[in-house]
């Protein structure tokens, strides 16, 4: 079966509108998709960053809002930014990997849904354990996971596994031999090319 | 009728896929493309960049060659990028606003496949004088006109328009709203924005 990894960061609202439908669109052609959440911060600090290009480039960051406010409003999602911009995704990203992997698109989309979707703040460990409890997860245990060396290793190694296939941005697709397709607009080419289509 | 203005820069690589296919895409829909070549040097230096992103953020630049490569591909053009990238584009677009407007996108798609299809150095006169000449357009009275103060204000007063309208690179496409459409991705979006679909 073709595969493809999702890379997705949960401070990034490109990565919003792609997991919002990236699952369905994979599965329509038979795809599989892996769901891999990673840290841009380390990647954006290695080029001379410290913090998001929308914040460093005003310009770029009043044009993503509109495109996004744009792109939402065609696919009937409700788009309300959160303050401050970008998340501390640190939490979210540990939790999105202590989740049963077969429930963490589920898990991952509700998280965007709060943040970029009510602007709610996903660096609070009460939404996320409110996420969890609704989508019938033992938080509890979860949040214990989340918090252990061996899930904090795991997104370290995660993260420099992304720096290593010369990831730069999210979302970003990888397909089994490596090759890259940056964003929500390369979903249906990324898809394409892991099913062998050239 | 509906109204789109084209902003591209010569050295632009995402602005040969776009220059390629506009007119047609825009004139299928009933939509009139006004061509407005500019220059980002100025508009990088602003925000602290001495060169392309491309060349600044290497992965991004090595993703950039690779998308480049498999949408050419996808379309039937040449890919074959110029030594050195970017190309200095500052003689080409004043040559492209000394042009006839009505002649401005054959001249300019010209340049690009010259450029980005063949790989061939744009700063060079010879170069631009054969695309002139093999277009029927008298070249030595062209580069005249080029090479005039009115033409020189011209450009810096179209790059200065850019600036002030908030673009932050190319090609971006501008609806008589202001409603700004970044990247060859988003042409078909754009010219429905201009005909008033929302």
């Amino acid at each position: 079966m073709a595969q493809l990894d999702f890379w997705y960061e949960f401070a990034s609202t490109y990565s919003y509108l792609a997991a919002m439908r990236c699952q369905s669109v994979a599965e329509a052609s038979g795809a599989r998709l892996r769901w891999r959440p990673f840290l841009l911060g380390p990647i954006f600090v290695a080029q001379g960053w410290n913090t998001s290009p929308f914040n460093l480039y005003p310009a770029k960051g009043r044009y993503m809002l509109r495109d996004l406010e744009r792109i939402c409003g065609q696919r009937g999602l409700t788009f309300r930014p959160p303050e401050p911009f970008p998340q501390n995704s640190l939490l979210a990203a540990r939790v999105a990997l202590a989740v049963p992997e077969d429930r963490r698109p589920e898990f991952s989309r509700a998280v965007y849904l709060a943040e970029f979707g009510e602007g709610r703040n996903i660096a609070d460990e009460s939404l996320l354990g409110e996420l969890l409890l609704r989508l019938g997860l033992p938080a509890a245990e979860i949040f214990e996971k989340a918090k252990s060396d061996a899930v904090r290793a795991m997104l370290r190694e995660e993260t420099a596994t992304a720096q290593r296939l010369g990831l730069f941005g999210a979302p970003s697709f990888v397909a089994g031999d490596g090759e890259i397709f940056w964003g929500d607009d390369r979903l249906e080419q990324a898809v394409a090319w892991a099913k062998g289509e050239r």
